[in-house]
């Protein structure tokens, strides 16, 4: 079996729409998983690199959320558009793409790459 | 927002009854995910440790399969009775449960604990 240089989860719980808190679902969580695996797949990085949605990741202000593995990076309101930039900068380079990470992540603290 | 010392994720991935493939969810991939979630609550673990629902893991012929990171040690074939065992050895005690570990893992090689 392949060992996942890095391994990617998009919350993509949904809830009833009358809940407040509201869902990554609702925000986009199904688009933004589905654009994730595409990019992977045309980059070739299959068996490298996975993309999986996940249930709630109890980040629901921030949605919708990725959080990426081994170095466990959160980022938060990320939309379809910005996946290039967190595949190209963080997947393949190894760069925190800072302008998504969701605050205070003490682990990251002074991190550049990971 | 916490930092979280270990991640398992659970496939609950659901394909129709018909597809020979099989599914997570065919094989109580739900019930696992709610045992897990209960006994780390009742561990007092939240905040720590979080289980969370998974689409597909491509581990379909070892389901129910589970991944734990940040080590990424994938456990298949994975019932609920199994998991106060792999949370008091694995997950409090850093210990690979060798039963239950999908075979071929060349970053466990020689491992016993992570």
């Amino acid at each position: 079996m392949p060992f996942l240089e890095r391994h990617l989860f998009i919350c993509t719980n949904r809830r009833d729409p009358a809940n407040p808190k509201g869902s990554c679902a609702a925000k986009g969580g199904e688009a933004l998983k589905d654009r994730f695996k595409k990019e992977l797949h045309d980059l070739g990085l299959k068996g490298r690199v996975r993309a999986n949605a996940a249930g709630c990741l109890d980040q629901c202000e921030h949605g919708c959320s990725v959080v990426v593995y081994p170095e466990q990076v959160w980022y938060g309101k990320v939309t379809p558009d910005d996946v290039p930039e967190i595949i190209t900068r963080h997947i393949i380079g190894g760069e925190i793409v800072e302008r998504l990470l969701i605050p205070d992540q003490p682990h990251l603290r002074g991190k550049r790459r990971v």
